[in-house]
């Protein structure tokens, strides 16, 4: 029979670090389910020790994900493990994944620790891990640059302490696929206990070569463990797409030889869950997830592809959750089916009274547009981060105009707390009114650094448009997404988003890439 | 002396044949002299014989590039090739690329032929380019899934009729990067007159391998021209990134060992550009180009960073071309700044006229925004599409309003030819309403693809909205770009644009990929 390739998916933890990418609890949550449907193998659901968000998050997932195994990451010290620990306490299967910097360059600068003792951390918090956990992974941050002899004598030690994992990094994507392939069988070569763990890849794709390394370090390096992010989410170019490289697995099975346990059918609606989510955007250039992706229009092109379809095509569309008809719900729609709707989503509401007021957002959205789709429901749950009770900001009316030659102008109602104020600005454009109105009050002086506009599903002008709202303020970068049919609506909601998340997020401690 | 690598950029070919990314022969004459800063070696300009739109394009292209050789397409028959040496007359120098399919899928499926009239017909074609033309290129489309025999003696043939390059496409990315590779030193080994002729690669991207694959062919295979496009623009998944095959390449000269002409500072500008004008937008997590790319937000890292920039920095953001200032012009910049501006963007006007009708537009942007960046002037130049007077649809005036409880309402003046008109709708949103009450008079019937909308530049909500629309009309499918402070205003711009493009676009063959 032919080996498992292990798919760990670290969308949660090394996506989530992307600046920008931050979410909630709430939408940790949906992701994990959605992860889980996807049949992942490994979920790395966060950072415990990093922030009492994150442990929450971990915790959350770690409760109610049962197919995957959840995973924690912790640098290699007793709190960070204990805290990992203590998060993951309710999973069904559970694994802390420890951390310490290895290349000469991260000891020297960053950590300012000399090599043994990074060698004497690592023996003590892998031998800590394993005695509150049987699954114990292992990495050598930017092990791709570190000297390979004491590489070598780290990795023995960790496996002899009990790591059942070896994850190697290309921490700042310097790797080329036939030297990191062959840096992984060396070091399989030359490390007496290599058989007793089973060895990972985790490549970063800032020269573009993510994947190509990542299967290089499977196919000539031997190992059986893939690090991946769904969209390839990750700090500045990002981490290994999990869909390319998994569909490179699944289509090229003759040259890999390689089972997998994904089930690639959820590998769309997991890529538009996190792309929705996150805000951001997937190109359409993008292979396996992007809208051109499958689309065929030149003329001969087209014409190979109706004479014979795998002239032109590797791979269906259907096979990676491409599917042509995705209206779920209407006007007439009731609550049960609603709720059932939710559920198939992986959307859990904690109460009745949470369903109610989506139900009623939803027949408000129902009202104005005709069908509803899975994103649009994606997106009404978003909105609850505006409209919930819970948070500090919330909008509660616009009105605005623009004509030819006048100053665009709006009037924003909107609450602070308990307080409620109506603020009116003229700006630019009617968008730039209503955030000028809402500055006007709040006085945030944060920053904006992106501000973008995807319209949910397509095929009609009666789409919702999903802005998203890139703000900065004192070093911190959060996303606020929101989505109504009317676009400055939509802008004024993700604004609004995003200085509650402003308002909120505690700081936290970050991690190896 | 380290070889030279041969940068071959097909972003005005294989590129645009992307559906939707259709360019004019203006815009086309832009990327063209940006590819000349950029310096790349070859530029393919078009495939001359596939329209009249495409011959005139390659046509103006070589009238104007320099530097880089110019290049057309041609399929492999007399007519084609004529064609394509027509149009490269008066290039400094000229290359004509002819193709034909090899794989005996497309043999039998697309083309209809035997292996024996394929070859007859390779043969004579690239005897009838090498008689009009020095340099020739030939291509065996679905050279990757060919019956390796049947290939040997067609290349051979090829290079004995005068082919200076032979160029092996993985036509659907299929390909993985030893094998890819592998497949390369075989032929190069079993052609007998391979040293004859330089070695090309031309990988698509739809595993996500397009570059390691391109990157295998150099080394494994010993090619020495890649062909890419910038954003690895192309259909479905693209083909091989300019940006990311580039940067490899340099950033591991230590493993690659070959030298590039090509001027790295011009890729970010190259790349925006082609974003813009194409209405492809480049995901935040995209190598070297993508917003984030050199980006650092988590703690450690920042902090890593700050200790020692190449903790976690394998390349530098200013080689590429991001630089903070861009900057460059305001309120009071005058006419001849303005023309030195658009001179130094390779944006040639025509006439006085046009520049002056292009410093109109300006000024009454300053008005309304106070910094004017080199994005903002491209995207002024775009709106010409819809300004010009040669233009069917033209927008005059417009306004809308919409408030919380009400539906949204909008008024739209257009001109159709010489007739003008002023239409009514509401919608489910602004914008809705404006493309409702455009369309109520134009009935074009098209379906709305895609809608999108980014700020061009960053930093204040005083950017402008650079919206894209994507209508598909009887087969056809068409981006229109309209930029404006007033988001409604630049969704209507765009609508009118790609309505245009519908008008005027001429049907035409496409090519191999």
């Amino acid at each position: 029979m032919a080996d498992k390739l292990i798919i760990f998916d670290t969308t949660l933890r090394d996506g989530e670090q992307s600046p920008g990418a931050s979410m909630t609890r709430e939408e940790k949550l949906r992701i994990a389910r959605q992860l889980e449907r996807l049949k992942v193998d490994v979920i790395e659901a966060g950072f415990a020790a990093s922030s009492n968000g994150d442990f929450e998050a971990v915790k959350a997932i770690a409760q109610v994900v049962r197919d995957s195994v959840v995973c924690s990451l912790a640098r290699a010290n007793d709190r960070d493990i204990s805290r990992a620990a203590e998060a993951l306490k309710g999973a069904a299967r559970a694994r802390i994944h420890t951390f310490i910097a290895t290349s000469a360059l991260h000891m020297e600068k960053k950590l300012r620790m000399t090599p043994e003792q990074v060698f004497e951390q690592a023996k003590l918090a892998v031998r800590f891990a394993r005695n509150l956990c049987d699954d114990v992974e292992f990495s050598p941050e930017d092990g791709y640059r570190s000297d390979i002899d004491f590489l070598c004598r780290v990795l023995e030690t960790a496996i002899r302490e009990g790591a059942t994992t070896i994850n190697i990094p290309d921490t700042v994507g310097y790797a080329v696929p036939e030297l990191y392939g062959g840096f992984i069988a060396t070091l399989r070569e030359r490390v007496p206990n290599s058989d007793k763990a089973v060895w990972s890849v985790h490549c970063h794709n800032d020269l573009g070569l993510a994947v190509a390394n990542s299967l290089a370090g499977v196919k000539i390096g031997g190992a059986r463990q893939i690090e991946c992010t769904i969209n390839g989410l990750g700090e500045r170019a990002g981490n290994c797409a999990l869909e390319e490289v998994v569909m490179a697995v699944r289509t090229r099975r003759d040259y890999f030889g390689l089972e997998l346990g994904v089930d690639a059918s959820q590998i769309v609606p997991a890529s538009r869950m996190v792309s929705q989510t996150t805000g951001f955007v997937v190109q359409p250039n993008k292979a396996v997830v992007g809208a051109n992706a499958f689309a065929h229009a030149s003329g001969i092109h087209q014409d190979g592809v109706l004479k014979a379809r795998d002239t032109y095509e590797i791979m269906r569309a259907e096979d990676v959750g491409w599917s042509a008809n995705r209206i779920v719900l209407g006007k007439l729609s009731g609550r049960n089916a609603f709720k059932q709707r939710l559920q198939e989503l992986g959307i859990a509401m904690e109460s009745e009274a949470d369903i109610n007021a989506a139900f009623m957002r939803f027949k408000d959205l129902a009202d104005r547009k005709s069908d509803i789709f899975d994103e649009d429901i994606l997106a009404l749950v978003s909105d609850e981060s505006v409209s919930s009770q819970h948070e500090y900001y919330r909008l509660l009316s616009l009105s605005q105009r623009s004509e030819t030659g006048e100053r665009p102008h709006a009037r924003v109602s909107f609450a602070m707390g308990t307080q409620e104020f109506s603020v009116d600005s003229d700006g630019n454009g009617p968008v730039d009114a209503c955030l000028k109105a809402i500055e006007s009050k709040v006085g945030s002086g944060a920053e904006l650094l992106l501000y973008s506009v995807n319209a949910i599903t397509s095929g009609s002008t009666e789409s919702q448009g999903e802005v998203t709202v890139r703000l900065q303020l004192g070093g911190r970068i959060v996303n606020g997404v929101g989505a109504d049919p009317d676009i400055v609506v939509a802008s004024a909601k993700a604004y609004v988003a995003a200085l509650n998340k402003l308002h909120h997020g505690p700081e936290r401690v970050a991690a190896q890439g």
